[in-house]
């Protein structure tokens, strides 16, 4: 798991389809809050749908050319149907369910994730489906209750990048409190760290710490079109 | 992966600590979005705060009674520390930055249970943290930004509990479109084969169906305090 670093270029070799299914399998077997299993896959092997997909998603061509794109969706229709089947009246819209649907569908995902690798597969995260969230709805038809939360490409590595170093341990574990002012010295060090690390790899060098990278990504709008897009979907709404 | 159950009863035995931080580096090693490594793990190694906890999280006593007992939280506070550091004007508050946040809390938190179960230990999420959010914030002093997606007991197990039969896969697993009307008869015995789990297994039988169970779930309130809460935090705003 600590040798974990995503994908971006793979072969044309596709995934057995018992090896596939091994993977959705251990995906279903993450916990779910209330037993809710609160997340759908939508696997797409049309090309076209593919290759729009990757035009949303900010042009990332490895959506379109993965062995297998998965849409993770965080999924309510299917418990307010279970309403209608059993004649009650079914109270979508709390964020509470929202937060539920999202963290089933990030756990599962994550399993996938680790069974692919555990199999020499590689993968990749992609949140850049929340860029344009109308149309990828539109695309796969989610009906409301349903919203893509990101994609996972998978497939035979044909690159090797190096593990990006992560933040050092005593900074995202606290103990008993969160420790609100961090010991500056220690990020400056991990900031030196992200930056040679920049430097050095093998692809998309840049000259950034990582500290500056999130002081631009904080200082930025964010994707403002997702609260508006979710309460249309009928979620987050109270 | 596919042995999965929540482990709600533990032994004494402790977690040794390079075990312990193995598990918390595969946690950090899960993907981020835009690498902003968006959770903080608040380790509950104070009895009393643990007490406090498990009686917040609806009395459940595992929660007191774990070898560990992490808080995991999404966190957006680091971030909008460096717009500081970096002397840039943080935007906070947008719905997808929270997403973001609660992604990479529950990737790290699964990697986590993972690793954990890897070893023999046994985990139970905790969601119950959310029924009294604003108290679980001031018993660890999260900050804005920041708020408690859910708890993870982590131990020995001093049980043995059945593996809960899942969805069957072709109800979670869609291809190239939703899939908005699931065949009857397949939810109908799935609804026999949970029904046939809750009555056999070991402990807490009940009579009940999963769609039943969804029916009730989805038909009540569904801790309506959250968007108010995670607005309060900063959260969600826009």
């Amino acid at each position: 798991m600590k040798s974990h670093r995503s994908i971006r270029k793979f072969t044309e070799e596709p995934i057995a389809p018992e090896l596939f299914k091994q993977l959705l399998l251990a995906g279903q077997a993450a916990a779910s809050s209330s037993f809710i299993q609160g997340a759908t896959i939508v696997r797409v092997t049309d090309t076209s749908k593919r290759l729009k997909l990757a035009h949303l998603a900010n042009d990332q061509q490895y959506v379109a050319s993965a062995a297998e794109f998965l849409v993770v969706c965080a999924d309510l229709h299917r418990a307010v149907q279970c309403c209608e089947q059993h004649g009650e009246t079914a109270r979508p819209g709390f964020t509470e369910q929202t937060i539920i649907a999202t963290v089933d569908a990030a756990l599962m995902a994550q399993n996938i994730a680790v069974a692919a690798e555990s199999a020499g597969l590689g993968i990749c995260y992609i949140g850049a489906l929340r860029n344009k969230p109308d149309e990828v709805s539109e695309l796969l038809d989610l009906p409301d209750y349903v919203y893509a939360v990101f994609g996972l490409c998978i497939g035979w590595p044909d690159q090797d990048p190096e593990v990006k170093p992560r933040l050092p341990i005593e900074v995202v574990l606290h103990e008993n409190s969160y420790k609100k002012d961090q010991d500056r010295s220690v990020l400056a060090d991990y900031d030196d760290v992200i930056k040679s690390y920049y430097e050095a790899r093998t692809e998309n060098k840049k000259s950034q710490t990582w500290s500056s990278q999130m002081a631009g990504l904080l200082s930025r709008e964010a994707r403002p079109h997702m609260l508006d897009f979710l309460n249309k979907k009928g979620l987050l709404k109270k």
